[in-house]
């Protein structure tokens, strides 16, 4: 096996995701932290690149140094911080594109000077090629803020003409993560996507990466309690306990938070349409609610409280609570880390357009079918098949 | 598909799991419940009886009929138990065969008059022949509390042919769920065993279901907490979150309890030695700990609470707690019936010995490997698989 | 001492706290029950009516006798049900003042046929003074649904005499709540409040209290959550353990849980303005939140989760969180009889307007003071002071 | 107020909670963290030690200085580490007495060369006298490994006279605990025991104290899981709800967890006759659990889990549920600092013998009474009245 580097060009780099993942390589290749969390570490596929063989650039609309983002993180233990520090004071973002309509809780300035689309995209496509001649091969992974978007009943998004010339108009409706999914697959270049926005998941940009013939995933990074979720449900399907009613409610209190807070009203649309407890269970929970609350104590760190009241024999009630206690970079790196590995090795396969097997890392799995697969254990076994093929 | 009739025979009938699964199917036949908790109830099997087709009999230390057992466990709701006390009041238990030195707790005076091992299995075989007369085809389920046994190391326990010879001799270290599992084999009647006790999990009566050709399954039903950890466990070894501990403790205050709390001992060896967590992780949690507390104020009812402390990347801790308000019968009889019908189902395809496919309903599966499955969604497809087939 | 029977009139007789009021005591004076969760039980007083001298009669929306509104709230057991039922099928709830203007989500029409506020008084207090013919004394306690009002600002409710014009006028801005308070409070009733409607918590009323020579009461009984935040909080304040947050998670399924779901956006301005939890502490915690979910599976029964966010010594951070899995009613139905009993009290001893020493029983005492007392223990001292002088 | 330096001398000076002591006093001076955590804090009391006038001192079965011993306690954050690493570093504990008939966990070697009591108590004096040269005042503080000890029966407690001649014989009965209570009161230094040890608690030493006019208090810190329990039974009991049952478990990883589970048999006699509980609510609970397990995963930090069962009006059942994730040291030392600067006080006027105004800082409070008041909030409005006076 040749020894190969993989750049991950990270948009939303300064994030607290995207400064774990950076911090998180740099000390496995100082060997000061193990491979626990990364899924995929005890399992060697021929052509996939090494941890340590990855390097990291990307944009961000604050332009501090991703030492400074980390210390505002505050995901790194003081230990870790200082071990990773001289290497994240290297890596300053590039100016990332910003749209107030759709992240209106962000004020980053460091912003790509750009008036139309067309220009934004040729800006973004000079970094990836500035960025590529560094590394073997090259992956784009979108960390940003979740942006605000009903993408759904826009014809602009219907196909890749209507796309195109909707950029040529430049057309309001368009957010930034689409022009970077549009630039990276222009580029030929994987484009995975962490966050729940919209991004490549149009019928236009999924047209595009199978002209293209580039691998794309997405979205939503399924990390904490939609992860838990989807571990569970299928095991009460199993067992024929009938899901009465699904109580979720988080606090968390990092940038994501600040920013979901403001998006809630489209994340329970979101959440309604995409019902993955609903196509776990097979039937329709009534009483499925999702709280997501902005709560500042906790910083990164993430508490899920779920309840869910069953139905047994005799038409007896029961509870299940599950309690997570989880930090939200810790979980969500390593998820992101993999995905541009097995992005950069689905490239080498030649595949191209959604790559369904990657459905494990997401809430929301971009898939060709109307009803993706939802359960853990299914959607693992289909990633470690593929990998073992 | 012809209608047959199923006769469950249980041992230990008028326990708590015992009286629920009978009212259960009474409630059934009355159409008064659904098949919630039933986890078979929507898959059709040719030659499975129907959950209506079940009939019951069986044997007990206490010699109350059915309704005054349902009324002490307190199981059933008010009106569940009106509506099913005409029928349970016709069912009385037969006389059990009962030994302090295995089971000090439980005081019973319903027993068969018996004194030696031949004879008690004389008199389980009479039962058996009797029972069997009223029915299509008979399954044996051990529901009666769990034996102290430490049955490593015993040679009689290691070939039928010693085995005999104990039985012949009347050798003390004989405990009655074996006397039941050999006269269950005699018979050619399948034999499942939903204890912890050790009753046909030993080469002498494995060897002998083999040879006389019936299927045998066992041990010790997987209803609550184990139930969750199968589940928990295979979704953190797939994500790479490194168990560091895993803390469980239980409260529960039915006669189960009681009888548990007297051999936690043996319970902490077995589970030392069975080390479920251990195969599903694939290495050794040191912090394993289990707790079981008789605690009267919830009766039936069961409280599990675990803590699993799991490590992430860049080697951060995090925690899950898991409260389960469950209920030890509604969620084991079920569990019970199921595994009489697969076992009635094996027995009419032919099949004899260890029913491994069966593995699902189990906390100790009986196996013919070392390391039997024990991720619960692999045994669940397993089991589908088979009935499938 | 001699014998008195004390009639409560409640206003929402038919909802899950007044039929469970009057099923309690009616399985009192049976014998069938004990004195559980009556907090003054234990307590003798001269003057104060017993539990078994207590009758009942009440206004509601929906004209159900309370047998068939028992059955629907489903809080009494079967076996409890069935005690009480031939006495709860005797009660009819009178004829209630409703207002869709202030209540939209409940649908009653149990109504007074009165056109005008001056007429819907006029009847409400011939209701009280036929039900007071049948008794040596009467209450009135208001339990109906909560109302939809921003009472601050409102200048009809700042004196006896603007709010007399506004009741001449027939102002929209007076809701039933308020209709019932004048009424009783006219007829010289004492009054209490165990909803968060505003009712006579305003000057005008509390004016006509003292003129009148009545003692009121309230308001919004401190049932569970709030409870336990009174007695956890001033603990935390004694330790000097900071409150860096405090997340406070409800689920309910009842008719309150439906009217409070639409008054949600109200409730959270009058939590912020009267601050229980900052009054205790001594200083404000920003990140103070409390959700309130109707959630159909948990009926009558309440789940509060609390995650209190503390830090101690070295500045570290501690968490405790409380998860009460409540009955609302079960709760609720033992104070408000309380209430009933202390104001009847108060009356005989010839006290007058707002009774503070009754705080403990709500969640926003009426007091004449800007920050009455909030801390449970302290609460709880006076009132029993007040009692034994 | 003149300023004036309080010498604290620790029993178990290298321990979790005395290095956290130091370390907090040490950063207090810096001014690098605040008062959180320490509860008389916002109390000026006239003759009380400010927090900056306090040094340290103190025996340890362990040589290492300070610093090491905080190291290995991991209680400090890092940036704490470091910023008290110096003056930790200069802090070596002096040689300790130990025995290991009452404590066989703990090995240290740090041992006073003594072969009699009489010799011990000698070489714990000569320490004293020279500590207290450094200071204005001294008080011992033991923090000591709880020992193994049934006092009850034994005559040579009974009385200070008796208790000298065992002295004299080097009965094998005396434990360490005891030799320090005795050297300090001897040396009329007060003596305050946060251990369950019984220490001072005897007949004998509390005859002892009174006779040299020095005041003890003790034992056993009320930190984490029964402070709860205390504050929130108090108020179970004024809202009259029954408590069925209190099952209340603990994990915790320190060098205390180690010890105490092997002192565990003793630890649940101790428990069953203090009766804590049945004292504050009035009746016996008879299922009162108390589990305390060793999990090495949370080191210093120890999680509480109390499950309540509770019945309230019409019998009906409630569960109450706490989870208290707290940290065992960082409770414990300002509570440690707060009774060392009580004890002071009292020593300024004069008060001697058993000063149970400190009552709320202990589980098992000295008292000259049977029934110690153990409720919460009256141990803490006694201890305020106290200061105030």
């Amino acid at each position: 096996m040749t020894k190969r580097t993989l750049g991950i060009a990270v948009v939303g780099l300064g994030g607290a995701v995207g400064t774990t993942m950076v911090a998180g390589i740099e000390l496995l290749k100082k060997g000061s932290i193990g491979t626990d969390g990364l899924p995929l570490a005890q399992i060697s596929v021929d052509g996939m690149a090494e941890y340590t063989d990855i390097v990291f650039g990307g944009w961000d609309l604050f332009s501090d140094h991703l030492a400074a983002a980390a210390e505002e993180h505050d995901v790194l233990t003081h230990k870790q911080f200082v071990a990773a520090e001289e290497s994240l004071r290297a890596i300053k973002p590039w100016p990332a594109a910003g749209n107030d309509r759709f992240l209106s809780n962000i004020a980053g300035t460091n912003r790509l000077g750009s008036t139309t689309h067309r220009e934004t995209i040729a800006k973004i496509v000079e970094d990836i090629r500035h960025f590529r001649k560094t590394v073997d091969s090259t992956v784009v992974i979108n960390l940003a803020s979740t942006e605000k978007l009903q993408a759904e009943g826009n014809e602009s998004f219907n196909s890749i003409v209507a796309f195109e010339r909707a950029l040529d108009e430049n057309s309001p409706e368009i957010p930034p993560a689409m022009l970077y999914a549009y630039a990276a697959i222009s580029e030929k270049v994987p484009f995975g996507n962490f966050t729940p926005s919209v991004a490549a998941d149009i019928p236009a940009l999924i047209e595009f990466a199978e002209k293209q013939g580039v691998p794309i995933a997405g979205k939503d990074g399924k990390t904490g309690q939609t992860f838990i979720k989807s571990v569970i449900a299928p095991a009460l399907r199993a067992r024929a306990l009938k899901v009465e009613g699904w109580f979720s409610t988080n606090i968390l209190g990092n940038r994501d938070g600040l920013a979901l807070s403001n998006v809630d009203s489209l994340a329970s649309k979101v959440k309604t349409k995409s019902s993955l407890l609903d196509d776990i269970l097979g039937y329709e929970v009534e009483d499925h609610i999702v709280d997501i609350r902005y709560y500042r104590p906790r910083k990164d760190n993430k508490e899920a409280w779920d309840n869910i009241d069953i139905t047994g024999f005799l038409g007896q009630h029961m509870q299940l609570k599950v309690n997570f206690l989880c930090k939200d970079s810790i979980l969500a790196a390593p998820l992101a880390i993999e995905i541009a590995r097995c992005l950069d090795l689905a490239a080498q396969r030649g595949e191209k357009g959604i790559q369904e097997q990657l459905s494990v890392f997401f809430k929301l799995p971009m898939s060709r079918s109307a009803k993706p697969e939802q359960a853990f254990h299914r959607q693992d076994e289909a990633l470690r098949e593929w990998l073992g093929r």
